[in-house]
């Protein structure tokens, strides 16, 4: 019986968050690809979304080498973090993923007071990836534990943030309301010199209905009253900071796209350090920043396969699949989507051009049993997706047969 | 883009047990299909496997009815069972499902003994669908919970089965080391003239290593001393059946084909009523028993979809996707399978015709919530295999485009 095989099929997955990085995750659906057909030649591009794990993908697509180093944690208690100097043709280019020195997985649960964590260890990575002559700095924003505007990130890179009486605030958004003047004296040397990009989800901004308070702060652990405290708290940041901006007058600091990014980091450091706040993607997946174009891939291909640890409603807002689907609907190119979980709202992913989803379980389990199997389910589920392709595949080619009958 | 969408599509499942009956299975399936391809012709077949709801099935199927009928459960206790008189052109059979009156689940599992559990209420099912004139009964055997080599229904029927000292047996398998005797001087005058059918799986024996009592006791509750009893006992009853059998010379009682259905209930029946022991499938699955002969729509449909509750290694050992499967291969028909949980093993039903296959679980849940949310969770997986064939078929129309470029 004929039917088109697919030749040529990429795999740019995300990672699975508390599972598999999105280099794993990459592995496992191209082994289970090859179960079915051998001699496919199947491109493996894991996509780093800025998160967690991004400091390290980035390392290692690009033959760099990550930098391991002891920082403060969000809760004020030092944690082993971690930077990129990144290799190839992204020499010269630092990452610092927020996540790794202030993500909320490093606040413990009995600690989840976005009131009190603070962005000091970023700083401390920025600072390292200064000293270390980084001609250019990517921050990578996402799955932050804080709400500090990015307060804590200055003060460790020499900007004392003083109160009306002079005195310096402690850590912690809850503060930020009390902040009447910044004094940049000890600024670090090279923090404005060097050009600082944060890859951000520019649909985060810091103040208003849809500011980081209100819509970030419940699922970092905020009270409703904390919420309230902590957006207005960001409302006086927002004005102080755009007494110190350098490009204020371009800049909305309150409602700018990205200004919201990690908790306000973004608007700290734009404000402050002429930081830029860019689109993740447009970042991240820049041709210099792996082995080959994500975009070319996409062309040569004759099928995308994407994965998140969830495909749900979240998914069409600017997650990695949708992503991927963005580019590849471009390219005319079917996408399939594998996911740990297919939440609430999954189907809405097949308006955003992923044509077909499917999860990984296969017998009821709770989840710990899936991410400690997700290799393997993962590999399986790749299976027998490629499988229920061929399927289709060949129905057209019975076609001719049917009419002809 | 022209791609081949299915025009006509069968859906065959099996009952998800404990769950959803095989109609609402593939009701289930049916609305998932329909959801993305609105216009096309879906053919519902669910297919009767002989165990729990194949009378209730048959009944609907025929546009018979089913008989309600209180009979004596199989540790003893009375149970609401029920026979169906079937219309139609099967108008005359009866069918006794045995699971609904001596089934593995009407066994409480503080009492899993099977040598202490009886086929008694089925020979109730049997003298009622007798008395009320039926022409030819077909026994369903399967789910069942008893080991007694059907002597429990042979009792019911007037059959007294008597040790050495004239006395009768009590119920249960563990007593038939004793019996010595058989009257039929009280069987039910029409159970030697009437047609008895065993739907049985042909797999099943009464003795030796691969014997009822080995294969299935464990599963019934049977501890390996137990095991050893039973078996010895059933060694006894086929010799002491075979003395009374008016076809004995023909069948071997020990291992002939289905003697082992249900515990024995296939020798006993077969050794003293003149009962066929007979493929289930090719009972079942008979023209005459449902509106539609289910090759002629496997024959119409560009593709099967067949279901069960598990997918698993005892799949391809004679279950119902592996027989939707063998006769979809003959027609040239790819097959698809939709499975409640794919267990270990499952890939395996690739060998036997089924091209691919899926589970119905989105996220990490326990059975009992996949079992109560079982209709909406396999109207989900259908509509998402549906596109995923699509995605395939698909494929195959951008072929050309792609030769061409």
């Amino acid at each position: 019986m004929s039917m088109h095989i697919p030749q040529r099929i990429l795999v740019a997955p995300s990672g699975f968050k508390e599972s598999l990085g999105a280099d794993a995750v990459a592995s496992a659906i191209a082994a289970g690809i090859r179960r079915v057909i051998p001699g496919v030649q199947v491109d493996e591009y894991p996509v780093p979304d800025g998160g967690e794990g991004t400091a390290e993908l980035l390392a290692s697509t690009t033959g760099g080498e990550l930098v391991p180093l002891r920082v403060t944690g969000p809760v004020g208690e030092p944690v082993l973090a971690h930077w990129a100097r990144l290799g190839g043709r992204a020499s010269g280019t630092a990452v610092v993923e927020m996540a790794a020195a202030a993500g909320l997985r490093l606040v413990p649960r009995d600690r989840r007071d976005p009131g009190a964590t603070s962005t000091r260890g970023v700083g401390e990575l920025i600072a390292a990836a200064l000293d270390d002559g980084a001609t250019r700095i990517i921050v990578g924003c996402g799955d932050s534990g804080t709400s500090d505007g990015g307060a804590g990130a200055l003060a460790a890179l020499g900007v004392r943030i003083l109160d009306e009486h002079g005195a310096e605030l402690p850590d912690g958004g809850r503060h930020l309301a009390r902040a009447a003047r910044l004094d940049l004296a000890g600024l670090h040397p090279r923090a404005r010199e060097v050009e600082i990009v944060l890859a951000c989800n520019v649909h985060n901004v810091l103040c208003g209905p849809r500011g980081v308070a209100r819509v970030f702060g419940p699922q970092k652990g905020a009270t409703p009253e904390q919420v309230e405290e902590l957006a207005s708290g960001l409302e006086h940041w927002a004005a102080l900071l755009g007494r110190v901006s350098p490009g204020a007058a371009e800049l909305d600091l309150r409602t700018g796209p990205g200004t919201g990014a990690s908790g306000g980091l973004g608007a700290g450091l734009a404000a402050v350090l002429g930081a830029r706040l860019a689109p993740r993607f447009k970042v991240l997946l820049d041709p210099s920043m792996a082995p080959a174009c994500l975009d070319t891939l996409i062309a040569q291909a004759d099928l995308v396969i994407t994965a998140e640890g969830a495909i749900d409603f979240q998914t069409p807002r600017g997650k990695v699949p949708a992503e991927v689907a963005l580019r590849s609907r471009q390219a005319g190119v079917p996408v399939l989507g594998i996911a740990g979980s297919l939440g609430s709202g999954a189907p809405d992913v097949h308006d955003i051009g992923i044509d077909a989803i499917a999860s990984i379980l296969t017998v009821p389990m709770e989840l710990e049993q899936a991410v400690e199997q997700g290799e393997r389910l993962l590999r399986d589920a790749a299976e027998r997706c490629i499988r229920m392709i061929l399927l289709g595949s060949a129905l057209s080619a019975r076609a001719p047969l049917s009419l002809a009958a």
